[in-house]
C-alpha cells in the first residue's frame, strides 16, 4: 500500500513519486496552502497540498488530527528558508498529488504533538493504544525488541536452547503470593501461574538440557507498592557442568554485547565484584550505585565510649552500627537542606541525622567545627571521625547510628539521594557483581532461618559440613548483577544433591511431610542423577527502563496495569457468568 | 567443567587429553576392562577403563547408570574391528585418566538405550525429566528452538517488533471456555487467560506498531480431544497497510526460509491458492492434504432421477452433495478392506460406502463393472461416471452421497486414508493457502450465523454494502496457510472500520449492549484512526510436530499436560490453602 515510510524521507528521494500511509500529526493552513504533517513508527513528513489540485485540496481540507491517510506525492526540497533542521525529513517535503482518508478519527484525548503537556497517567492507559503512537514511547518499546533479540542472539551462538516451560503449573513458594486459576477438570483444585520458571529450568538441566534460556512471563499477586506489576518478564537462564566464574563470565559478555548493539555503549571489559559484606559495609545495600563517589565509614570503635547515648548504644549492640558519610563541600548545605535530609532518613526508620560542618578543621582544629553533637564527643573521637573519613575544610560529616539494618537502609539511600541531588554521579554505567550472600537470614518475628535467595540456592562447598552449626555464617553460591543501583540480575549454583536439599529445607522448617507435599516432585528428580547445575535470570523491564532512561517500568510495557492490578483499557479482571463459576465448583464468598 | 561435549569428539582429537561431563548410558565389563557409555546433550562416546588404573578402574566399577561423571582422559583410535559406524564417534574412544562421580543415581523406571521397549506415555510424563533425556526427545526440543528462532530472525530482519501481550486479561471470546483467575485486589471479579492476543495485536496496529509479532502463550480450557493441550503456542502476527496478497507472499517467505535453515528443504517458490469453495469441491477439506492424488468429483447431476433414493435424495437436495472417487488399482480391495473402509466413512456419519469395481470397462462396458448398486444406474448414469472419473480397468470407484457436510467430512476422510494405507502419498511438501472462505456459517441448533473465522474478520470490499442481504453468501478476507493436511496457519485482514464492526457483531446476535460490555474498548479503539491491519498466527506446536515427524504434540513440549488437564510430574493442579480462597473471596461449591 505504500513504497517509503514517512520518517524515511531525505534528499536522497529528490523527484520521486512516493506513497506514503500513516497518521495526521498536524494540519495547518498558511497562505492558501495546507500543510500535513504525516506520521508513522519512522518519523514524520510535512505534505503541501496546493489549491491548483483542486479535488485533492478539498480532500484535504476535511482532514483531522489522527484521521489515517494514504497520500500520493512527489518529493521535492524545501524552499530555502522553511528547511527544518530538528527533523530528520526537514529538508524534504512531499507535493501531494492523491490523498486517501483511509480512516477518520475524533478528537484523541491525548495531545500527540510534542508542544503538548503530558496527559494523566489514568487516561494514558485508558487510551493506551493513543499513548503508544507517541515517538517516545515506539522508541521504548523498539528498544525493548531490539534487547530480547539481541539476547537470543547471543544465547543461540552459545548453544542455548530457547525451551517454553508451563504457564499453568504447581504453586512454586518463592515468598510471594500465587494467582491461582481453577481447574474444571479437576473441581476444586487450583492451577498456579509461575512466580518463575525456577523447578522447571532445574528440572531441564536433569533432563540433559544443558543449556537452557527462556524469556519468560512470571506472575506476582503482590501489593503492588511503587514499581511493581502483576506480571512481568524475565531472562532466565540455566546450565550444567559451569562453574559460578563461567556462568558470570559469560553473561557479561552478554550484557557487553546488549549494551554495545543495542545503545552503542561499551561497558567495563570485567565487572567489578564485591562481596555482600563489603558491600553492606561501604555502601549499605546490596546493590550500590557505584556512580555515587560516597561511601559510609564504620566507627563504632570511637563511640563506644562516648558519653552520647544516641552513638554509644548502637556502638556496643552486637546488633547496631555507627556509620559516618563523609559529603565533600557539604558545609554549604543549608539548615532546610539538612532538615529535608533528616526527614528523608526518616522514610527508613532513622530517629534523626547527626553531622558536623567542617569550616575551618585545618586551622582551628576543633573549634572549626560546628555541630550540636560536638559537645558529647571528646577529642580522640573527634581526632578520629576525621583521619578516617578524611574531610576536609568545607566538608560535612553525616552521621547514622542505630541497628545495623536501620543504619545501612537510611544511610544507603541517603548517600544515593545526595548523590542525585549535589549532582556528584558519575556519568554512564557501573557494573558490578555482588557475591558470597548469606545462606540465610534470621526472621526475628518467626524466630526462623529464611532463605535470602530461594531454598534451592546451594552453600558454599566448603560449609557443606558445617551448615546446620552457624546457619548465619553460612554463604551461598548466589550472585547479582548490578547497574547504576539496580539489581538486574540474580542467580546462584543449585543444589544438585538430594540430601543437601533436604538438609537445606530442614533449616528453613519445612517439614519432611510439607516437602514432601510441595516439593516432592524435586526431591524424587534429585534421586536420578542431577548434573550440577546453576543460572541466573534478569529483569527485563527494569533493564530495558534503565537503558531507556524510562522513570517507570509501565513505560516499556504496552499494555501495564495499575496499582491495584487492573486494565484500565479492557476493564480487566471483571465479574463473570454464575455459569461459569458453576462449571468451576465456585461460588463468590460474600463480604464479611 | 569440561573441555569437550562427548557426542563431539572425533579423530581429529587423537592423543588429546579431554575432559567430559555426562551420564552413563551403559557399563559393560568386558576382558577385564570396563567400557561407558557416556552421553551429553550432543551424544555418546565410549570410555575405556583399564585395570592397570587401580584407583579411577575400582572408582569405574561403582558407576550404574544414569551416574553423572566427570571423566578426564585421553582419545584415541578404536582398536581394529572395534569401529561402530553407526555412532558419530565410533572411530574414537577415550581412555579413562580420572573419574569423579558428580552424582549417583537409582535405576530408572525409563531405559534410555535404543534397545529398551517404549515406556507407557504414563510414566515418560511422570519421570519426564528422564525421558527428556533420549537423543530423539532432545532432538525434537532442538528443532523447536531452532524454529522459534529462525522466525525471529527473519521477522526482525522485516522490521517486525517483538512485542509482549498481558496473560492476566479480558475474557476474549472466541468460541473455547477461557481460564479464569480471580483477583484479589477486585474480589469477585476475574481475569482470563488469552485464547489468542487477537484484540491486543489490532490494538497494537491502532497504536501505530506497523509490524508485530510474538511467540505467545494462548489457552483454553475444552475437553480435550485427540491432540490439544491447555496451553500452546503461536506465532502471532499482525501488520498495518499491507495487502492480503503482501502479507501472504511475506509468510510464505518465512515458512520457505525456516524449512530451509531448519531442516535443509526447498519448499515450493509460490504456494498455490485455492478458494474455500474448490478445496470443498475437490477433497472435501478446508486443509487438503495435496499429497494425496485423489479427488472427490461431483456426479449429483447423474444421479437426480435414478431409481435410487440413496443417490437421488442428496442429488436432489440443496444441501446434498453426491460425489464419486476414484482409487486407480483399487479393484485390488478385499471385500474385508472395503468393509473397513465403510466403517471408517462411519465414524464421520456415512450410512454407507457404495463403490463400482471396474474390472473390464473397455473391452466389456458396463458387464465389466461389479458392483452392489449397479442396478439402480440407467446406462446414462454408469456413462457419466465412467467418463468423469477417468476410471480405468482395475480401478475402484467410491461413492458418497448425503448432506454435504457428511459427505465431505466423511469422503475427505477417505481420500486421505486411502492416500496413507496404498502408500500414494507423495513425499516431500505441499504447502497451499485456503482463501474466500465464507464470512458466515449458519448453526442450526441456534437458527444463528456464526463467524466462520472470528468476528473481527473483514469482509470482501466489493461485499460491503450487501452485508445484511445474504450473509451466506458473503465472503471474508481470510486465509489459512495448510501443509500435508494440517493447518498451519490462519489470519485475515481485520475490520478497522467502527460502522462495519458494528454491523457484523448485529448479524452474529451479539446486541448492542453485550458489544459494549465485551468490546466496548475495541469499538472505542476504533474511532480514533484505525488503519486498516491485518495477521496471522501459526501453530507452533503443530508445526515442529509436522518438521519433526512427531505423532502427537505431546512430544514437542517439554511439559505437557494430560488428556484431563493435569500435570503428572508436579502433581498439578492440587488443593489449596482455605487462606488463600478467602483472600480471593472464593468458597469452594460442594458437589452436587
Amino acid at each position: 500500500m505504500r513504497t517509503h515510510y514517512c520518517g524515511d524521507l531525505n534528499d536522497s528521494h529528490d523527484g520521486q513519486e512516493v506513497v506514503l500511509c500513516g497518521w495526521v500529526q498536524r494540519r495547518r493552513d498558511h497562505g492558501g496552502v495546507i500543510f500535513i504533517d504525516l506520521r508513522d513508527r519512522e518519523g514524520l513528513v510535512q505534505v503541501v497540498f496546493d489549491p491548483d489540485r483542486a479535488e485533492v485540496f478539498s480532500r484535504a481540507e476535511q482532514v483531522r488530527s489522527e484521521y489515517v491517510l494514504r497520500i500520493q506525492g512527489r518529493v521535492r526540497p524545501r524552499p530555502e528558508g522553511t528547511v527544518n533542521p530538528d527533523l530528520p525529513t526537514g529538508m524534504v517535503e512531499v507535493l501531494g498529488l492523491e490523498l486517501e482518508i483511509l480512516n477518520a478519527s475524533e478528537t484523541p484525548p491525548i495531545q500527540l504533538d510534542t508542544h503538548s503537556a503530558d496527559a494523566s497517567e489514568e487516561i494514558r492507559l485508558r487510551y493506551r493504544y493513543l499513548d503508544l503512537r507517541r515517538p517516545e514511547m515506539q522508541a521504548r518499546l523498539r528498544v525493548r525488541s531490539q534487547v530480547t533479540q539481541a539476547m537470543r542472539t547471543f544465547l543461540d551462538g552459545q548453544g542455548f536452547l530457547d525451551i517454553e516451560t508451563p504457564i499453568l503449573t504447581k504453586s512454586t513458594p518463592e515468598g510471594a503470593r500465587d494467582y491461582l486459576v481453577p481447574s474444571r477438570t479437576h473441581p476444586g483444585e487450583f492451577f498456579a501461574l509461575p512466580q518463575s520458571p525456577q523447578l522447571f529450568k532445574q528440572l531441564l538441566m536433569m533432563s540433559g538440557m544443558d543449556r537452557y534460556y527462556q524469556i519468560a512471563r512470571c506472575f506476582r499477586d503482590e501489593d503492588l507498592r511503587a514499581d511493581r506489576q502483576p506480571e512481568f518478564t524475565q531472562l532466565d537462564i540455566e546450565v550444567s557442568f559451569m562453574s559460578e566464574d563461567e556462568l558470570m563470565g559469560l553473561m557479561e559478555e552478554m550484557i557487553r554485547a546488549l549494551f554495545q548493539e543495542v545503545s552503542g555503549v561499551e561497558l567495563p571489559n570485567s565487572f567489578p565484584r564485591l562481596s555482600y559484606a563489603e558491600s553492606m559495609r561501604r555502601f549499605g545495600s546490596d546493590r550500590p550505585d557505584l556512580r555515587v563517589p560516597l561511601e559510609l565509614i564504620d566507627v563504632a570503635d570511637l563511640m563506644d565510649e562516648v558519653d552520647f547515648k544516641v552513638f554509644a548504644g548502637p556502638a556496643k549492640d552486637p546488633e547496631g552500627r555507627v556509620v559516618a558519610l563523609r559529603l565533600p563541600k557539604g558545609s554549604e548545605l543549608t539548615r532546610k537542606e539538612i532538615d529535608g535530609y533528616t526527614q528523608f532518613v526518616g522514610i527508613y526508620g532513622a530517629k534523626g541525622l547527626a553531622y558536623i560542618k567542617v569550616n575551618e578543621w585545618s586551622a582551628k582544629g576543633r573549634e572549626g567545627l560546628q555541630s550540636p553533637i560536638l559537645k558529647f564527643l571528646p577529642d580522640s573521637a573527634v581526632q578520629g571521625i576525621m583521619e578516617r573519613t578524611g574531610a576536609e575544610d568545607g566538608d560535612l560529616v553525616f552521621f547514622g547510628a542505630d541497628k545495623a539494618t536501620v543504619v545501612n537502609e537510611s544511610i544507603g539511600a541517603l548517600r544515593v539521594k545526595l548523590g542525585q541531588d549535589l549532582n556528584l554521579m558519575e556519568e554512564g554505567w557501573r557494573p558490578l557483581w555482588v557475591v558470597d550472600f548469606p545462606m540465610f537470614e534470621h526472621d526475628p518475628n518467626s524466630n526462623r532461618w529464611v532463605a535470602l535467595h530461594h531454598p534451592f540456592t546451594a552453600p558454599k562447598e566448603e560449609q557443606l559440613d558445617t551448615l546446620e552449626q552457624d546457619p548465619g555464617a553460612c554463604l551461598s553460591r548466589a550472585y547479582d548483577m548490578v547497574l547504576n543501583g539496580t539489581e538486574i540480575g540474580g542467580g546462584s549454583i543449585r543444589i544438585h544433591r538430594e540430601a543437601v536439599q533436604r538438609r537445606v529445607f530442614k533449616l528453613l522448617n519445612i517439614s519432611d511431610e510439607q516437602a514432601e507435599d510441595r516439593f516432592g516432585f524435586l526431591l524424587k528428580a534429585l534421586k536420578f542423577g542431577c548434573p550440577p547445575h546453576g543460572g541466573i535470570a534478569f529483569g527485563l523491564d527494569r533493564l530495558v527502563m534503565l537503558m531507556t532512561g524510562a522513570t517507570s517500568i509501565r513505560d516499556v510495557m504496552a499494555f501495564p496495569k495499575t496499582q491495584t492490578a487492573a486494565c484500565l483499557l479492557t476493564d480487566a479482571p471483571s465479574a463473570v457468568d454464575e455459569n461459569q463459576l458453576k462449571e468451576l465448583a465456585l461460588r463468590i464468598r460474600p463480604r464479611a
